[in-house]
């Protein structure tokens, strides 16, 4: 009787129950690292498919297949589409960038930002003038910037720990410098790509003209990190060097497109849902493989590690492959607007957006009573070396999301090679680990298994 | 006073005093992520010096750069080697394979596991068996093995969660596999490459052929994964299928070579000596980034790091570049030998072997006493996602030191994708990331700054 009370007691102190847990945490681990679909899926996904820019005929492609997959798959009870209307950006032909020295004309890699307006045909040249912020912009005003193209040139933070801090670090440039330069003038910006290497790919990404007028547009591309460094150089020697781009993207018509969604519903609680997903549209340039071709197929396989391992979950599972987070966030806001008319009760969501690597932990949006007992459950995952359980943000997807009581929480990989790809042409399916990949799914799932398993509070 | 006594009882207990640490620690992370030299210096033993096999020329250069290197530091009270004999081993021509099935004729990727003997000129052409363990040939026995070449195929196994652990659990086949087939009779063996992946690498590595007598010495060979595959595939179709081996490497004479030993004196301990090292010989088939490149360039980056800061340490400090790792362990003995006949007294120990990947952690070995004090240092640690301090192995090359009371350390960094180069013509400088070559140095740097600082029980 007493070892009887003593147990309960124990258990509902640190909330969980040791040993069975640990054994089911070993059973998904082993079933992720030796029976796994993750990633042959994203090899299709990467190689057979290639770019998910919404809108375009990857994306469409990518639903369909995902889909498919989940269908053949066994272990859902439905699998649907929600439809969301989604903007559609072309980046048309390949950009073109010099910089004109006197009578030299040097070739340097570019990429149009996303949402950029295009240059005329004949592109723009104009004088640069070199930038490390947003502020200077200002204390410079009109009188330096007007007719120049500004080139941002402020770099990512290299004494951050997290590459993810350094990224917000020096963000605002590629989201606002166009908006911000075209204030005082200038004819359009060129951005130092969001890359700690020194090497030769652009990165795209994101922008916005925020509320200007239309007609104040100029046009915005990033500039490789080696070519920002040869820029800023020879501005030093050349302050009236100018630059010439070219670029012909276009903002066209708003389409039709889908959230793909797979759902297992609960035998004990089918009316609390708990979502883990990812983004199934990429950027343009490559395969998008770390992002976010990853996320999708770990929360894929969230739902075939289950089936593998026989656990019926008490909860009802939805596996989402959200449309649209790189320009526009309108799959995140679609799903969360159905969730609000059909009053669906969310009581977690898990994001993997932050690329296939190791994974070492989560960060989670969460009050402080579940985020003390989510972290209760941290010994269970170190012999998996999962050790970081931090609040911060979920995921840009599940944002949106609310519900009466609802903890979020992100997949947090590791950081330090997610800037070598990330937006830019080699995120590509070979820079993908197997293992490294199926370890997040396993990780992903065991959080998902205590979740469903304890509930929160 | 009471306040006075309180931080006494407060540090002596915890071992530490958590702010200066802290604001050291922060200091070391900042000088390796903005300052470092590591990353260059492997740029040049990797594309400049090259692959660097005990004896080879590639090995002499990496002596002279190394020593240079710290030479010009300018932070070491001296720069010497250590004399020291090492095999030579060469592999001669590039080796060839086939798969000769009725009448076609398969190439496959090999490569001579270190330390082999040659087959004659026109190669071995025999039938082949597949077995999986040493065990699996004695249950054989001479008759099904005689004549035969035999091909150990047992993967790595994939549900290891450190894959150091699958390595081990598939290394015998590598290290004894010739040397047990031979007593069986078998003229040659073929190992399935220590590689999770599935990919066209074939990867050497040391092999023993033990106290066999020399005449009894048979070919041993390493075959990509994908060439294990297809072997095994190939064989069940066709149990009677011949495979053709060509090698022509050769054991030479020894050689001298060195040890390169940049020290600092200590300030006010001298007498005591803390190690940090890594091995500068690498295997011939790729420039050794990972193994151990990194754990070279890592451990002078500690010392680039203390003159960085202005840290003078109060026990002498030696930054060692142990050589012949890979195939005979001389110069981790040859340290041994001269530390014990000058009667040196060592109280740490640490070796970076394992990759340049981001670290997790150490692996110590260490009394209990001792691993308490220092994993009482793990929160210091984890704003750097240092979290894993567990027993274990330290390092080959410092395994051999004794002294009266020492502690040893190996870094652990992530280990998922080491498998993917170890020992390969893929482990080049482009598989290194230089933010996780430079974490891992600054990981090191911290553990000896609060090793000299506190000391060891």
């Amino acid at each position: 009787m007493k070892k009887l009370l003593f147990l309960f007691l124990f258990t509902s102190l640190f909330g969980f129950a040791q040993n069975s847990d640990e054994n089911q945490l070993k059973e998904i681990y082993k079933s992720a690292l030796t029976n796994s679909k993750c990633y042959t899926w994203l090899d299709d996904l990467s190689n057979k498919i290639g770019s998910r820019l919404s809108g375009s005929v990857g994306a469409q492609k990518a639903v369909e297949y995902t889909k498919t997959q989940m269908e053949a798959l066994g272990g859902f009870d439905k699998v649907y589409l929600q439809e969301v209307m989604v903007p559609k950006w072309v980046r048309g032909e390949k950009e073109t960038a010099y910089i004109l020295d006197n009578k030299t004309k040097i070739k340097v890699p570019v990429c149009a930002l996303g949402g950029s307006v295009a240059t005329s045909k004949k592109g723009v040249t104009a004088e640069v003038i070199e930038v490390h912020s947003l502020k200077e912009l200002e204390t410079l005003g009109i009188d330096k910037i007007k007719g120049k193209i500004v080139f941002f040139n402020r770099p990512m933070d290299n004494a951050q720990i997290e590459s993810m801090n350094a990224y917000g670090g020096a963000g605002d440039q590629r989201w606002s410098g166009a908006r911000e330069a075209s204030k005082f003038g200038a004819v359009a910006t060129i951005v130092r790509s969001l890359n700690f290497r020194l090497d030769d790919f652009p990165h795209t990404g994101s922008q916005s003209y925020g509320d200007i007028p239309k007609m104040q547009y100029i046009p915005t591309a990033a500039i490789s990190t080696n070519g920002a460094e040869l820029l800023s150089k020879k501005l030093k020697q050349n302050s009236k060097l100018t630059f010439y781009l070219k670029q012909s993207c276009q903002q066209m018509e708003e389409v039709l497109s889908y959230n793909v969604i797979g759902e297992i519903k609960g035998t004990e609680h089918p009316e609390n849902i708990i979502v883990v997903g990812g983004h199934l549209d990429s950027w343009d340039l490559a395969d998008g493989s770390h992002d976010d071709g990853a996320g999708c197929v770990q929360s894929m396989e969230v739902a075939n590690i289950f089936k593998n391992i026989g656990y019926k979950p008490k909860n009802t599972i939805r596996v989402v492959m959200f449309m649209n987070e790189e320009n526009g966030g309108r799959g995140g806001k679609k799903y969360q607007e159905l969730a609000q008319i059909n009053k669906e009760n969310h009581i977690f969501a898990l994001e993997s957006d932050s690329g296939g690597f190791s994974p070492r932990g989560f960060s989670f949006e969460s009050d402080d009573t579940n985020f003390a007992k989510i972290s209760n459950w941290k010994t269970l995952f170190e012999p998996y070396l999962i050790h970081s359980f931090t609040k911060g943000h979920g995921g840009s997807d599940i944002e949106p999301l609310t519900s009466t009581k609802i903890v979020k929480a992100g997949l947090h990989p590791d950081s330090q090679r997610y800037f070598d790809y990330h937006h830019a042409a080699n995120d590509t399916f070979d820079a993908i680990n197997k293992r490294e990949l199926e370890l997040g799914a396993a990780t992903m799932t065991s959080l998902i298994y205590l979740i469903d398993k304890y509930g929160i509070e």
